[in-house]
């Protein structure tokens, strides 16, 4: 029988990472804030659990996906730690401050605990399919241990960026950074298209297959010519806004100034002011369309 | 014996491509501002001339290559229409405004000339190894009788963009600008890696064989990384200058507001008010570096 896993929080991407764990065949416990969430992952051979501490098994693994700093440190107190014991590794793939991991990676050690950073780029779609990229940083012996469950989950590739605990959540940052750039970029670029005789669809086709032939591009781009903004979100304004306001956090404290990361923080912001509710994070491009007077 | 064809512009980009043509079998007319530039060409068979019109055979093709809106409509006046006369065709492939193009059409038009839009994709060494992409606008039957030579000279993928000759250079210009913007946002990326502890190559390594895997990102990441900024620029700081203010012009003229488009035009004019000659165009991501204090 294979390793028993404790897996925290079944949201848009914890859940189709679950259950990649369970039809690799782990065993898996399952916490998660609202238990109704959970429940379809029972189906496929899942155990309930009610707290994070009861996911955990002496010297195994929990990985742990929630939404922002305050939840991940409010799953990983003491409970856990202590359930966790000697010789124990927390996988912490939630998008958060570099610096609440490095001091998340503290606490850790000092009880015995191994802390490694191992955030997800992939959007749902991509993490059930096990295209996604995982980003890890950590204790060496631990990044090891836990690479075939980043794997069987949702990782196709897998990048070490050393010991510090916060380089993984570093690069997440950036690279959740590019792609909202990458977002406004383009909606700025489809606006002058459109004012301007050209069809937004076939400069779209002409970029995003020569010059920024990327799963970016060509993703995010044509959810923009479609003008898929509302609705049923993959990942939405709010948690991009979240990863904005700690790029920023990040660039303030380290004194490097970022002025498109504010105006993307900036684009979010209004998304959120004008739609509360199921807006995805592509919406951003509405700023720039809506600022040139196209209506949506 | 091959059609002869006229060539007024051999820049970096231009001597290129008009060598390729020479390699291909056709007869070149050759005319250059500056004579002794285009030397070197007549070792591979081309034949100097003094004039624009000069270059050109009645009912033939003169294509031109020359850095904006101003050049091209002194090489493109009544001299060079009346040379070309009627059935003749001028390829512009020089980045310019869009409405200097439909001006321009129309006078050629006057004249029984086709004027066929057909701005480059390509640096210098892209279109030596005819892996460039044109996207091209204007009559129909005169882009169809260009194809071949296009595709001689530079061009791996022709996008047709209709009727409208200004078309072709909207796409141009929204391609650079999206060029500018990647440049700026792998410069604060890597400047906020560089100042949190994050080797800006890793990020670089990881971003562009991923989620950003695209000509655009590996090729200008690699330049930014390498701090390859100043020095026997491919394409000068100058013309990306001129780019992005046609850029804002073409987007004023629209009521398109770009603010992304304001920051890479800001940057680029900071890099001349400081390097004026041999700055690559990539130098404007000396800025967010700079303003980050990392010394380059």
């Amino acid at each position: 029988m294979m390793e028993t896993i404790g897996f925290i929080g079944t949201g848009n991407l914890g859940t189709p990472i679950a259950a990649n764990l369970l039809k690799a065949g782990y065993q898996v416990k399952i916490y998660n804030r609202t238990r109704e969430k959970a429940k379809p992952l029972e189906a496929l051979g899942a155990e309930l659990v009610d707290s994070p501490a009861a996911a955990a098994v002496k010297g195994g693994i929990v990985m742990s996906l929630v939404s922002d700093d305050k939840a991940v440190e409010s799953i990983a107190g003491n409970d856990l730690l202590q359930a966790l014991g000697n010789g124990g590794i927390h996988v912490s793939m939630s998008t958060i401050s570099p610096d609440t991991a490095r001091m998340l990676s503290v606490q850790h050690e000092a009880q015995g605990v191994a802390y490694v950073a191992a955030p997800v780029f992939a959007r749902p779609e991509a993490a059930e399919a096990r295209v996604g990229n995982a980003v890890i940083s950590g204790p060496a012996a631990a990044k090891e241990r836990i690479r075939p469950l980043l794997e069987a989950g949702f990782a196709k590739n897998i990048f070490d960026l050393g010991e510090d605990a916060g380089s993984a959540n570093v690069l997440k940052l950036i690279g959740n950074f590019m792609i909202a750039g990458a977002i406004e970029m383009m909606a700025e670029s489809f606006a002058l298209a459109e004012k301007n005789g050209v069809d937004p669809k076939a400069a779209y086709e002409m970029l995003t297959t020569t010059l920024f032939a990327s799963p970016v591009f060509r993703g995010y781009g044509g959810m923009i010519t479609e003008r898929k903004f509302i609705g049923n979100p993959a990942f939405s304004a709010a948690l991009g806004l979240k990863d904005m306001n700690l790029v920023l956090q990040t660039a303030g404290r380290s004194y490097t100034p970022m002025p498109l990361a504010n105006l993307v923080q900036a684009r979010l912001t209004t998304v959120l002011a004008r739609n509360t509710k199921d807006a995805d994070w592509t919406a951003l491009a509405m700023g720039a369309l809506e600022d040139a007077g196209i209506s949506i």
